[in-house]
């Protein structure tokens, strides 16, 4: 008992408390709530100074945009059609300056006015470190997406280019590794904007209701990735007990994105990348790709005990199974 | 906009972010939604170690215990009837031991079992500090208690004594205050109890909604004493912009409270009370004092101005109106 967060390690602790929340969102990012018997769904996200967002690359602004972003990407993650409010618990040092205060809340309600639902509330108190605690609240429309409804012969399809944020972060940064002139403007551009204001997968989320061959039941896994693509495929292939076998050929990648194993390595494991990854019957995958441009199949689903294989058998390499590391 | 939280002042943060949620949670401690045209009662607390809580007073299980009870107490002042579940944020440094945190969770659990509602999910990260950001939803029942609903001529009721928890903390921390002869060991037994396992007044709300006369209509004002007997007061006169009357010789104490300024200052300003404060027209108000014995009349509302006067006329010493500071 007495061992230390950073000695047993952030998927060991959350499935330690696996234990305290039997139905609970440990599971699928997503809680729920049936008071009227009707489905509700909660997300609480917590985003701290130096972990998830810094002075550096994130004005204030967008740290709150991007508050509101990764918890609105769960609750579409999860099928939600329409959300109806956010709470923000806010911690700061005493000295922060009430301007840093008001630009959070200003990013908060330029996102909540650009995808819905109003701030409803919260709480703030003083700490040695920036800290903000969102919780989101909607209601489910047709599609519950669920981590563990995959089934095997389902197709995976990725609904955009992944590694983007990744990218940007690097940018902001002055990273060397973007000293590269296979970059070009508008990959930069478009990389950073996707780091400073990502943009939640809802209209994926309505391409996915909208294209639904009629002969099919509501019946699809999803999750987004925001942890990385391979994060999302490893929770989707645990939660299901499934196997993801991945083309390399095929991964989700800009069209301008670069060619290398560093490239690779960010689109799998870059993180922040709020686009949805799903496990759909092959005529919904197909559909889905033909009705959303960015998306496209990355992949089979096979019965097995859970891993992500590459299409010509060989295991992920270890250094692209590298979680984001939250501890 | 240089200035710095702590020289606005937390009732002035306070008043600065209503612009941002206009229905917000900010005036009345809980926010609501009605996704089906019925309310959802969200009420989001944040703790901090070091300003809410520190291990020399709180064990891990108290501090579980405590967020929840924090939470619960502020929809009871909103009139739930059921509380439906809770979110956790958990941030903690990575040295933190995995037994504290095991034990913040039997704490939430424990309190969950005794007051209802279900662990439903959550979120937790690494960061310089502990924290605990809950988020609590429930129900309402009959009576949507708000802060703004008092009226010229409610009585106003406590629903039980107050200083108790500050009491509690003093002994805990050996303040020299405590070595009093006239604290019995059972006060001393009964305040930190009080301190470290605080009971949200659901108890209390129950009692007022079945001892309401039937030939009044559901109006109610009440908020929740967690930060002191005055600032309850204070926000139900500057919400219903009402001036609160109140009888020194009536004030909510226990019965082998000491007698002293002192004593009179913790009852008054003390924090963490965690029972109803309620303004109610008076055959309401006294239906209540015989229904639950641990309450009582402690004054009046009258039109006016928001500000507290003694029954006397003068107003309330400067000293007792120190807010219980976040900032």
């Amino acid at each position: 008992m007495l061992e230390s967060l950073d000695q047993i390690g952030e998927r060991e602790i959350l499935n330690r408390l696996k234990k305290f929340m039997p139905v609970g969102q440990i599971e699928d990012d997503t809680a729920q709530l049936n008071p009227f018997g009707k489905e509700i769904l909660i997300n609480t996200d917590v985003l701290v100074d130096g972990v998830h967002f810094s002075n550096e690359t994130t004005s204030a602004e967008d740290i709150g945009w991007r508050a509101v972003a990764t918890n609105i990407s769960d609750l579409a993650a999860s099928g939600v059609d329409q959300i109806l409010g956010i709470t923000v618990g806010l911690i700061a040092p005493p000295k922060t300056n009430w301007a840093w205060v008001n630009g959070v809340y200003k990013g908060i309600n330029k996102a909540l006015e650009k995808f819905g639902g109003k701030l409803i509330g919260g709480d703030c108190s003083c700490g040695n470190q920036k800290v903000l605690a969102i919780t989101a609240i909607g209601t489910v429309g047709q599609l519950r997406l669920h981590r563990g409804n995959a089934l095997d012969g389902d197709f995976l399809v990725a609904s955009g280019p992944h590694g983007l944020s990744r990218l940007g972060l690097a940018l902001l940064l002055n990273d060397p590794l973007t000293k590269n002139n296979e970059i070009t403007y508008h990959l930069k551009s478009k990389a950073i904007q996707t780091h400073q204001r990502p943009i939640p997968p809802l209209k994926a989320l309505q391409a996915l209701l909208n294209c639904k061959p009629k002969d099919l039941p509501w019946r699809a896994a999803g999750t987004d990735s925001s942890d990385g693509l391979l994060e999302a495929l490893h929770n989707l292939c645990s939660s299901s007990n499934c196997q993801a076998i991945i083309d390399p050929k095929n991964l989700p990648k800009d069209k301008n994105w670069p060619i290398g194993s560093q490239w690779d390595s960010w689109c799998l494991n870059g993180g922040e990348d709020f686009e949805l990854i799903l496990s759909l019957p092959p005529s919904w995958a197909q559909s889905l790709v033909k009705t959303l441009p960015s998306s496209q199949i990355i992949g089979i689903m096979q019965s097995g005990s859970p891993k992500i294989i590459w299409k010509d058998g060989k295991e992920i390499e270890k250094n692209h199974l590298l979680e984001f590391k939250h501890f």
